[in-house]
């Protein structure tokens, strides 16, 4: 069933020039989230590197058995948390992934979503960035059963889809994980009705945390970690694109009372949506 | 292929405690959209009767060949007006429907969209409804090829329900009508992130009118009448909760450059989502 409340830390890490760096810099905001009380550590997109394409490439390795997942192993057996967020994963295939992953209190690695939609934009006056040119993409997802409760991922431009959401919470989810890297031009744009509104709209506690910004890499972070609660709320932010740990809790009992009062996901009509839906699933 | 742009106002009016009366302003202030160079009047959800349930039902009407409908016909062919909105509909089974309708600029009803969730809320502190105790639900949904470009529909609590948008947009939806009637509670809490969020998710322009609330009808409408732009801007809205009619413009250029900056509708992958959704619809 999972524990009627605790703490979630968003370690909204700086994004360091070296794969060493941020491991480094991760280990020691997770044992600070440890020692604040936090369950479970929520870090961002690709905390172990810079999101330089194609640079990034070259610093994937195996998850778990490789240097960010060794870390990040020991880190969660040794402070007793839950820790999620994503890395850039070396796959069997040789191919380099934007890999969510979960890792229990015991150091197991309990869950893995590999990005699905990968972020490949060109906005005039924005930002130009072809993800595909160098991750290969998820090919499935799902919630996962863990000691605190049920819970769900996507990560980052995964959360323009609407489609990822729904059936992990129909699958039980109760708190969805975010690892992101929102930056200067989605940011501002749409980083929190997006939180807010996915949260929303499925009854499910949302933590959905971003990248902080770092002199010497290009990328331009939006940080803003947000924690939004069942009815859209948000119970703690980020002050803005600066390190910081942003503290926050799943409150199992608010959840319940939520999906009472707005009880969207009872009155959901999927005979209605079924012929809509099937036909575009097998497209 | 529709216009490449036109201009579409959003008619808040204030709900009057008698459907006469309802009838009467709207028509006037349909006329005065027409003067203000409108291709396309939206009305409120249920614009021609006071949402007091189970008051509401004795005023149902057939659709279109009823008081409201004719109204409607003849105020779209004289006016050149495509005009949409909801109104209670009374159905050939004897029951009451809450109708979404679209008028061409002939007069000819062109598309009907009976609200597919109805809004059964409970919510402590804030609002009590049960509409499914008085109305029948919609059983289909799906966009419309018209003069102006290919529309879709949702009414009011059927924007929680991202499985009603997806659909239309795939079939071409350019731009989605929501008559709504977001109240004291959900108005504050949800409405701008929805209309926002169900745009730019979509890439699709979205017009959400609301109503006017009158002193001597009890529900509590949040007005606050906005359209989006695809890429989740608001365009316009109405200063607050007054009776207002609030001009846009829907701009087929900047639709395509959305849709190319940011290509979510090509970037879905229904091969990685059916398993899930296969399950879901057929359960």
């Amino acid at each position: 069933m999972g524990k009627d409340g605790f703490r979630i830390a968003l370690v909204q890490n700086q994004i360091q020039p070296t794969k060493k760096d941020n491991l480094k810099r991760a280990q020691s905001l997770l044992e600070e989230a440890g020692r604040g009380g936090a369950a479970l550590a929520v870090l961002p997109e690709l905390f172990d590197a810079p999101y330089d394409a194609p640079d990034v490439v070259p610093l994937a390795d195996p998850l778990p058995n490789g240097p960010t997942g060794s870390m990040l192993a020991e880190t969660a057996a040794r402070t007793g948390l839950h820790i999620a967020g994503s890395m850039v994963e070396l796959g069997q295939d040789g191919r380099a992934y934007n890999a969510g992953f979960i890792f229990d209190s015991k150091g197991e690695l309990i869950h893995k979503h590999r990005k699905i939609h990968l972020y490949d934009v060109d906005i005039p006056g924005g930002i130009r960035f072809f993800e595909s040119d160098f991750f290969g993409a998820g090919e499935s997802y799902g919630a996962v059963e863990t000691e605190l409760g049920i819970l769900g991922m996507v990560v980052c431009h995964d959360m323009r889809f609407c489609e990822l959401f729904r059936p992990q919470v129909l699958a039980g989810a109760e708190l969805i994980i975010v690892p992101a890297a929102f930056n200067m031009t989605s940011g501002p744009a749409h980083w929190e009705i997006l939180v807010r509104t996915r949260a929303m709209e499925n009854t499910v506690y949302l933590s959905a945390c971003g990248g902080a910004p770092h002199p010497e890499v290009g990328y331009p972070y939006w940080g803003h970690s947000t924690l939004a609660d069942p009815y859209g709320e948000i119970k703690a932010q980020a002050k803005g694109r600066e390190e910081e740990i942003v503290y926050s809790e799943f409150d199992r009992q608010r959840l319940g009372e939520v999906r009472q009062a707005l009880p969207v996901l009872k009155q959901r009509r999927p005979e209605v949506y079924s012929r809509h839906w099937k036909e575009l699933s097998e497209k």
